[in-house]
């Protein structure tokens, strides 16, 4: 198949954007991209999919969610994290259904393939839900399983019991040409060392990635300093826990040497903007973050905290965070922003084929409407799409090759058996 | 005409939601409010348009805004504002065309239209082009002719030249249904106090409101005591020119003093949180306003720096900016956030009978699509409006009792002529 649109927007090392250009797709992958009459030469007798006045861009990057917590969208809302957390938030999660966690994660899915997101990192609890939500909904993605000290929690009734369902998800998922797994261990303030070493040996042992909430508030790191005696990502260090597969979410208060160990081992740093700011965490210093060389994802935190998983609206959102936090309009431009999204998101997941559309890279992309008033004049297209979009304008998502929503139609999703078990979620949150 | 809807937020000063409501419209004006069998009971014959799972909110208001700087809509991104304006702003606005300037307005309400936004307060020159543009559109709104104190300017090649096309806008405009003028000296820095006296004299003698930037940044206020011995707020006041006709926007530098004075002449502030952001001027103490008893409304900064006219957006920002500033989770609630887009923008517009849908109230509203899997599930109407809907959800726009938007349909303004002038308006602005 053959793409067309009025612009590609590569993301390539140069930063290619295409005026009037055409994108081949074979086997899941891009085979050719460039100025539509040249692609067309070059593939003769395809079926050819005009856009027209649309803009094709790589696939966003979800790099940190907790999509079963659609289930909990505006439950509780203006609240302290800790009174959030205890009073509205752990007593239902001490009582969800598999079946219904898994129908909350096909809700968070079709909210991201409506939206243009193509690839998510999920850190929740009974994972073999999401990923079976994941597999069928078309979607690529890392799904990591949450760890912490205490049990029995819902993951499994002891330690050996929650790292035996890893195990066999792990075995279970093997191979799978779009999913992959992750040793989560929560953060530092609900693991010890012990339970953090475990994890990474554990993570080594299944070929799994490895995720944690880092340095989410300042309160983390003073309870981290004066448990541990260390800031949290020295803490880790000293653990030697911290690789190049290794994501860290959230990273609000991180100082420099902080940045220094995190671009030594090669971590990737997820900056969460309308999480940390719903709750007051503050911002990460994600400019002094990418001139340290860390790469950088944006991640929704999850419908819960966000509250949607609408990653243009957390792109733009991105982008004016850093400009006000450092008080410098140059700062975080669009482009960056962009970047983040799709190149840094493909960092996160550790999938160095996502986040571009060069030939030879997954063929995962969306492309946005740009005919609705809101997106007219188009001077600069990627301003247009960090800038003005608000991520409903997207009218195909493509996986794989696969599409997956086109023109208000889901294609492997049943959009009403979604809106029906959203209200039974609603049901089951009341 | 009775609209019933899954939900209906009344705004009223007991901020009732009413489940499985109906709104009836008669004259303009709302006419009933209330569940819904009440309602028909109430209006028996009465035509029905049944919204079904969706939300009717009252119509949002962009208390600040540029209209026609739509043409100019992710021109330059990324700058300074000075290097923004000299070197991309003002040489285009030289060069405008009163053909296009009235395109780029209705470019812009069509955005307002699709996004459920019923009001503006516009700011800009040559303003009979868009008072014609809102009339034609169908909104309500203000639209305030700029006043700076250097000659020639696009508005008049003198100062006489300039008021008396005031005068004779007034004149023509006077007694709308819908429209009113304002008389909006720029700022305190491209104005003089003789300017600003004689802009005072001229809104109470033509019955216009009054409206200027203010204390939009710090160095406005370095500059003002520099000048004039004064922070701005003090320093306008000093010059008796602040009523409750007053709307200022931006107000990001403002103290408690500054407060003190808006509290006691009745001024509304305006915030613009995105264009605030994306130009790294800070966040207005939007909480302290309140506090203060401030009136306090949301507007967009318009197109070009915003890069949206999106309310819906600008809300969810007003929000999440609200707590990142003050460090609370708590301030700035949703029901706050929503509170300035629709009873605070009615204070900014100075129209009693915007922003909220009781009895005797304009019918300005618009409805809120919830089935799609972004917005569920709804625990929350008034949650779901600000922290999850990005504006395109709005599938019903109307003002005073009249349809402006159903369903992908302009109803009062040709969109595929939008469409064809924002071409013209990206070559003109190239």
């Amino acid at each position: 198949m053959v793409y067309t649109a009025d612009w590609i927007v590569v993301q390539d090392d140069a930063r290619t954007v295409v005026e009037h250009g055409a994108l081949a797709v074979a086997d899941g992958r891009v085979a050719d991209v460039g100025p539509a009459a040249a692609v067309l030469a070059r593939h003769p007798g395809e079926p050819v999919s005009a856009l027209g006045e649309a803009a094709i861009l790589p696939g966003l990057v979800d790099a940190h969610t907790h999509v079963p917590m659609s289930a909990m969208r505006g439950l509780a809302e203006d609240k302290e994290l800790f009174a959030w957390l205890h009073e509205d938030v752990f007593p239902r999660e001490a009582r969800w259904e598999p079946r219904l966690l898994r129908a909350a994660a096909e809700l968070s899915f079709a909210e991201m393939v409506r939206t243009g997101c193509t690839a998510f990192y999920d850190m929740y609890m009974l994972q073999e839900n999401v990923f079976a939500a994941a597999d069928a909904a078309g979607l690529r993605g890392v799904v990591g399983e949450n760890v912490v000290r205490f049990f029995p929690q819902l993951g499994g009734a002891t330690r050996d019991a929650l790292f035996g369902r890893i195990r066999d998800n792990a075995a279970a998922w093997r191979g799978h040409p779009r999913l992959r797994g992750a040793v989560a261990p929560h953060a530092v303030y609900t693991t010890d060392p012990e339970t953090l070493h475990a994890c990474r040996d554990l993570a080594d042992e299944t070929g799994w990635l490895f995720g944690m909430h880092m340095s989410e508030t300042r309160k983390e790191t003073a309870d981290c300093l004066a448990e541990r005696g260390l800031r949290p990502i020295p803490y880790c260090d000293s653990l030697g826990i911290l690789r190049a597969d290794t994501a860290l979410f959230h990273c609000v208060d991180v100082d420099d040497a902080d940045l220094a160990i995190l671009r030594g081992r090669g971590c990737t740093a997820v900056q969460n903007p309308a999480s940390n700011m719903k709750l007051a965490s503050g911002a990460a210093p994600v400019q002094r973050m990418l001139d340290a060389g860390v790469p950088v994802a944006i991640g929704t935190d999850g419908p819960a905290s966000n509250n949607a998983q609408n990653m243009l609206r957390e792109t733009w959102l991105a982008a004016l965070l850093g400009k006000l936090s450092t008080g410098d309009p140059t700062a975080l431009r669009a482009q960056t922003a962009l970047d983040m999204a799709t190149r840094g998101g493909a960092a996160a997941i550790g999938d160095p084929l996502a986040g571009r559309l060069e030939p030879g890279c997954h063929a995962d992309f969306f492309a946005l409407d740009l005919r609705g008033p809101g997106m007219l004049p188009v001077h600069d297209v990627v301003s247009s799409a960090v800038y003005s979009a608000t991520g409903l304008e997207n009218r195909l998502t493509v996986v794989a090759g696969r599409e997956l929503y086109r023109d208000g139609e889901w294609l492997s999703i049943d959009v009403e058996r979604v809106r029906a078990s959203a209200r039974q979620l609603r049901d089951w949150a009341r």
